[in-house]
């Protein structure tokens, strides 16, 4: 049993799994406990392959351990890639007791876990994030699926995984860049209905960013336990689940005028949390004091703190105005309430959004 | 309210639907109060569009109703044109709030189906099935998916309806060969689990043959609530379910043998139904009477008697090796304790499974 380690059990309606995290786990966790029978088919790409397939077979003793590589990269999130998946289990007879394993970032998770939702109408699914971002977003919510040529994960199906394995020391191959983007994410967590992590982060940052096992573990052990308390409430996507959207809506904003793959996402979402943050202070919900802990936490984490080069609010209202969130054509935000409170609300003056999109374009 | 009516509601674990059976309800039931949103898109295909997607479009008043017309036939149940109603989902801007409509067989059932299930991770589905054999056989269960050029039905998933309308008028523009072979699964459900349902078959065949209204709404009405009983007992198809495959696993090879399409479905699986009765007379479980019965009502749909002309004993053993049903290389086949009582079974001496197979192949 490794030093570092904690597990948390995801509790839904019909089911439960657990979330294995911790320092070492991959290789040295046999993982057949969380298999139905003796078949498995790890999934991955051409970066991951190289560093942890191997050891990712050894988590399986004694079964037909096949695998499919896949070319790295949002681009590939399609129809044509997820066939090979089913090729490969084809190919090699498996069977409707089969286990399919993700191991990779969230395009490997999302693409796995469809592929499992849909072999004979569904097998079982284990995955084994190796990016902080799907570690701390992927891990929960069951949300599986492909992107189609006229829309992001517009093909898909909700899957819940029989177990996720987190190794932290996976992340220690990740450029930095991307540990940052996954940052982003686990402080959103905090904003959104964990003041005390909070708190805990603007100790821990420097740790994290340095990758020190025990930091990591926590951050990804509360990150997922607080997704997993939003998802429980709201197992299929009503309302409350918005509130994770945190950040997104400017952030889709920023992504789709930079061009898809120019900002990553998590950098994306940290300058779109500190202008929620920005607007919530504006319409007085939020305290000069408590904005500035948001953009200084945003700041440690090395995240983007502006619109691109050139971006304008005119840009962002356009952008905006096609988001999920929004009802019979009314922009609704997630802004905050208080530091570690949020709420879905198109109750702002357009005049407040404005100011803060300006303060952001300069 | 038409005269010839009745309603059999499908009780399942987390929700309920009701199928609607009788004549000329097509057109003129409205199915609005099972769809959530305002959006509909009606899937069919080249041979039902002309007759009846006008009528099927006049049971949404008030909804903005879209259309997909896909080629007919099982050779394009795949993912090429499963993606067509995709396009027109995403084109016609549908939300995910929209209702998919399967108008037409087997296929555009299952395809649209799968489409629902998987449409931005699940949309409302409501089928009007216009051949007997889809009416009695899909309209219970939740299966869809579409096929892989390594295997038939590989991909797809569990979504139930929110509503079954069947109008036994579509019949009257449906071949009679299609007409007996729907009458296959029809006259199934009897001998598997209602022995009272067969004496009333024996009685209305010819009025079933005849298209009679009030015959066909009764028999598709306890087709399906037999289909219901045992797939309630068997939701995600453990063990009990099987026993709606009587006469599929000699019926399988007997498709397989005579080639995709030269024998409809429901033809193998009348053939495939009298063998089973044969080897259940020769195992004693059967009455030589009864086994007359079987013979005699099969005989009454128009179905055909014997293998097909050339197949041997050796091919038909060749080819049930691969069945879904078999445990460790084992052949299982569903047979009749009596008549109106079936079970799943490997405890049968091979040389009485050789007998019956020699005389089928005659």
């Amino acid at each position: 049993m490794p030093e570092v380690f904690r597990e948390l059990r995801v509790e839904l309606e019909e089911r439960a799994y657990p979330i294995l995290i911790g320092k070492g786990l991959l290789g040295h966790r046999d993982l057949t406990p969380f298999v139905s029978g003796r078949q498995i088919m790890i999934v991955t790409n051409t970066t991951v392959a190289p560093l942890y397939l191997e050891s990712a077979k050894q988590s399986f003793p004694g079964c037909q351990v096949d695998e499919v590589i896949l070319p790295d990269g949002e681009v590939h999130k399609n129809w044509e890639v997820l066939n090979r998946i089913f090729d490969a289990l084809l190919e090699k007879r498996h069977s409707r007791k089969t286990t399919l394993v993700a191991l990779g970032g969230g395009v490997v998770g999302d693409m796995t876990g469809f592929a499992a939702a849909c072999y004979q109408r569904g097998v079982g699914f284990i995955q084994i994030p190796t990016t902080l971002l799907a570690q701390v977003d992927s891990s929960v919510g069951g949300k599986t699926g492909i992107n189609h040529p006229l829309g992001k994960n517009m093909i898909g199906a909700f899957h819940q995984p029989g177990c996720v394995l987190i190794d932290t020391d996976t992340l220690k191959t990740l450029p930095a860049r991307e540990v940052s983007a996954g940052l982003a994410e686990v402080i959103k967590y905090g904003f959104i209905q964990d003041r005390e992590f909070i708190g805990w982060l603007e100790e821990n940052i420097g740790a994290l960013k340095a990758l020190d096992a025990r930091a990591l573990t926590e951050a990804i052990y509360r990150s997922c336990r607080c997704k997993a308390d939003v998802v429980a409430k709201d197992e299929r996507e009503g309302g409350l689940r918005a509130i994770l959207n945190l950040g997104h809506t400017f952030g889709h904003a920023i992504e789709t005028h930079a061009g898809y793959g120019n900002w990553l996402h998590g950098e994306a979402v940290g300058a779109g949390m500190v202008m929620a943050a920005h607007l919530s202070l504006r319409l007085g919900t939020l305290t000069e004091e408590e904005y500035r802990r948001v953009e200084s936490i945003v700041a440690a984490a090395e995240l983007p703190m502006r619109a691109p080069e050139g971006m304008t609010p005119r840009n962002f209202l356009d952008l905006m105005a096609v988001d999920k969130k929004n009802v019979d054509g009314n922009l609704r935000l997630v802004l905050l309430r208080s530091l570690g409170d949020a709420e879905v609300t198109a109750d702002f003056p357009q005049s407040e959004l404005m100011s803060t999109l300006e303060a952001f374009c300069k």
